[in-house]
């Protein structure tokens, strides 16, 4: 994560100093356009103007990310802050088998922040924006009374019948997911004992050594637009998609009831990284439980239709994880020991107290 | 206001009653889709599905409101909320002379908020996409630590030779703008002294007779899309334009800025409504005071060709009110008595404690 360290700069320049058109014009100096033949007029106007490529239809999608809620200041670094509220958007996009072209920024901030804070919240984003060719092309800056609200919406396109909708999946499709599960929520576990210790030793210090990739994974998530690459290299147009966010039994739930199908899940093809095994275990909890309601992994779970197995039976990235069944049949997890475990959603319970 | 009548129901329900899940399927249904040739796929994927209209460009904005910084829920009705909400995103849309067809909705709602509010605010949300042939094509709802934040994204398109950017103003140009100015700001002063008797005396009752419209200026802004068909009707083609949020001063500020010009404007040619005369008066405000710097009125400010006065002239809704001039002679007012006035930008200070 060497491109995400903190300067370490001490100085404070208050946001008022500025002003919000100020701010604005700060944050907005010489943005970089990575597609010129779709973002037409990028900020500075009442409205973004944007081409969709030729025959391509345009996929729109938004996500807010509120202080105390989504993320902790605590232990999320600024930088890497902005660096995933814009991962976790283009996810969407690649979710529905498409590209990314541009985002819009909103943020609410209070003065608590300070502009470096802020500057260092944009290099995040930036960064983001610049490593999946997407251009920033507006949003809006305003003051909140409390804490930090971003709101991203994020543009993408592709070519109508490439579409991957959540509802396409068949009988017999197998399910299969990108990369491995549970990472994200192993890291939030350590996170969070640290910010437990730190509150009651403020002179200790992280001991993070052995977890690099779970705390990436939880604090720098990839949106997994090489799964969108691959997948068209391979010819396989997936018949349904939706990325990982609420973690994999709410997912595959929303398949099956968008698709009007049941699906079996084989515990054991369940795909956990060794190091996310070795931080669970710390925590006595299961890896197949991480994978199931731990969520933010931001991988991809598609279906594709049998005929397509071949195609895709050698790449790594992808695993095949059981099938789809009919309606009738539910939604069901086998475990390693046989017997059948009904999938529920354990999600994320927003509104409770 | 007849359409926006509080239904005055009592009852109470939590929102942790219906969970996240359960509270946007409630929110979107039933959703109309009123452009079913643009909207292929609205709500219920990981992202909408858009198609463009053949040979346009498309728009794109954004805006947050914050409790407490955009609102006040002692005299914002949420219905008028939520209403407010998508007309000033409408508005950015006609401020590019195009016509908007999408809305996206973002969110973050603390347990303060009933269910019934929540449908209260969506209800008004619904009537303004109703009213103008909008359609809701998803968003995000979460919950907040601490009051209401609203994110709208709004989508529309044009063809790319009508779409009218801030930087088109010529010298000489006319600069015109529709409707009435200082209203909305002649409004906010009501509401804030109503709100300081309430405070002082909860057993009052609000005087607003004969303030039905300044109430309605501040509480439920129209975006003047009437304005872009009219413009269209009348085949002018403005030269540069934006919309009247922060005040007439600051919105020729941008124009002239954008535009490499100066601007000349005539304090006796500013149009302000006989009732905002009447309100304003009761706060020793003049009505020039508060249209250069009252903002919230969402007229459209913008610049034609001096060959196209034969074509406005006539016009009731659309008054000149000003020239451009080259950039040289700077941005100033003609006050009545003579002389010239420098415009400066009050608008809002966002970030001071």
């Amino acid at each position: 994560m060497e491109d995400l360290q903190d300067k370490g700069g001490q100085t404070r320049t208050e946001l008022e100093t500025l002003g919000e058109f100020g701010l604005i014009d700060r944050l907005t100096r010489d943005l970089p356009v990575h597609n010129p033949q779709s973002t037409l007029k990028a900020v500075g106007d009442d409205a973004a103007v944007l081409r969709i490529p030729q025959g391509h239809v345009q996929l729109v999608s938004k996500d807010l990310l509120i202080e105390g809620v989504h993320f902790d200041m605590t232990y999320c670094p600024l930088k890497h802050l902005g660096y995933k509220a814009i991962a976790v958007n283009l996810s969407d996009i690649a979710a529905m088998n498409a590209k990314p072209l541009q985002v819009l920024v909103g943020m609410a901030v209070s003065n608590r922040y300070s502009l470096e804070a802020i500057d260092e919240l944009y290099a995040g984003m930036r960064l983001c924006c610049d490593r999946y060719g997407v251009d920033l092309v507006g949003g809006d800056t305003t003051s909140s009374r409390s804490g930090l609200c971003l709101s991203i919406t994020v543009i993408g396109s592709a070519l109508p019948e490439k579409v991957a909708y959540r509802s396409g999946a068949k009988e017999n499709d197998l399910l299969c997911v990108s990369g491995d599960l549970g990472g994200a929520y192993a890291g939030l576990l350590l996170l969070e004992r640290e910010k437990r210790e730190f509150l009651a030793n403020p002179a200790m210090q992280p001991d993070f050594k052995d977890f690099s990739y779970v705390l990436e994974r939880q604090l720098k998530p990839e949106p997994r637009l090489d799964i969108v690459d691959l997948l068209a290299g391979l010819d396989v147009k997936p018949t349904s998609m939706i990325d990982v966010s609420d973690g994999l039994a709410s997912e595959i739930l929303h398949l099956s009831k968008e698709s009007d199908c049941g699906c079996m899940l084989y515990q054991e093809k369940i795909p956990v990284d060794a190091e996310t095994c070795k931080a669970l275990e710390l925590f006595k909890i299961l890896p197949e439980v991480a994978a199931l309601s731990g969520g933010e992994d931001y991988e991809l779970l598609f279906t594709v239709d049998q005929k397509d197995y071949e195609k895709i039976k050698d790449c790594r990235q992808i695993k095949v994880i059981g099938h789809m069944v009919e309606k009738a049949q539910g939604n069901f997890m086998v475990p390693r020991n046989g017997g059948l475990i009904r999938l529920v959603a354990q999600g994320w319970q927003a509104f409770n107290k």
